[in-house]
């Protein structure tokens, strides 16, 4: 299995909702048989409804708010200024900001929003890690094992 | 908001045990100060406790079960091949197939598994979706809206 991710999908309660929620965040993508499709590089962000997603997986549905969904997605930006007017645009697009934007352990700044459906982004200015023209960034070597 | 995602991180509740998982599948990372970082084409896929995730992005812990998470990740190959042997080789790692391969709706060909926290990847060979010397894909005109 190589190293690599070819889609990210996020479940949704409304379709039609959260399409426009991606959108007002100037996102742009095609609605196909009730599913969304946004190229975001090299990768694709979908969404599609919950239900179908699980029943698709062969996953239990959902019935209960268990809390935190387990995962987050970042968007790493080039300056603390870009952190923050996206949070603002999320708040404004109609997100919860559940961290405003502020300094990260790691020497970082970055805040975090919800999106309509409960899944979470953060949106971090990560000096340790570059980011390309084209938006991609690079793990740098932190001396790990 | 440009269309990129930069990090995915999934919440584990065992960072060696989450480790081993994807080095059995053939991943190498760095573990930094209790979190692994792997580098995935243009992107990262870390693993971080789960806890400490949602209190970073202030976040209520997951408490219950609630079933199916709400998000999926897609890897991509080029055959049908392709996907019976990765799906074979995560249970052997200890994954769950929940959804052996199979026909898709869609005209292709794919199975589900979930790692060892429950996060839910569907292996596809989905000939609709071209995949670049690269790994990455790009997604066609689909005539959507």
């Amino acid at each position: 299995m190589e190293q690599r991710v070819s889609l990210i999908t996020l479940g949704v309660s409304d379709l039609a909702g959260a399409k426009g929620f991606y959108e007002a965040l100037g996102w742009r993508g095609q609605e196909v048989e009730e599913t969304v499709f946004f190229q975001a590089g090299g990768l694709g962000v979908v969404l599609w409804h919950e239900d179908k997603l699980a029943d698709d997986a062969q996953l239990t549905r959902r019935t209960t708010d268990g809390g935190f969904r387990g995962v987050t997605l970042a968007h790493n930006v080039r300056s603390r200024d870009e952190v923050d007017a996206i949070v603002e645009a999320a708040r404004a697009a109609g997100a919860t900001v559940t961290r405003a934007p502020a300094e990260t352990f790691y020497g970082g700044y970055a805040g975090y929003f919800t999106d309509p459906d409960g899944h979470a982004w953060e949106v971090a200015h990560n000096p340790g890690f570059p980011i390309a023209d084209d938006g991609t960034i690079t793990i740098p070597d932190m001396g790990g094992s």
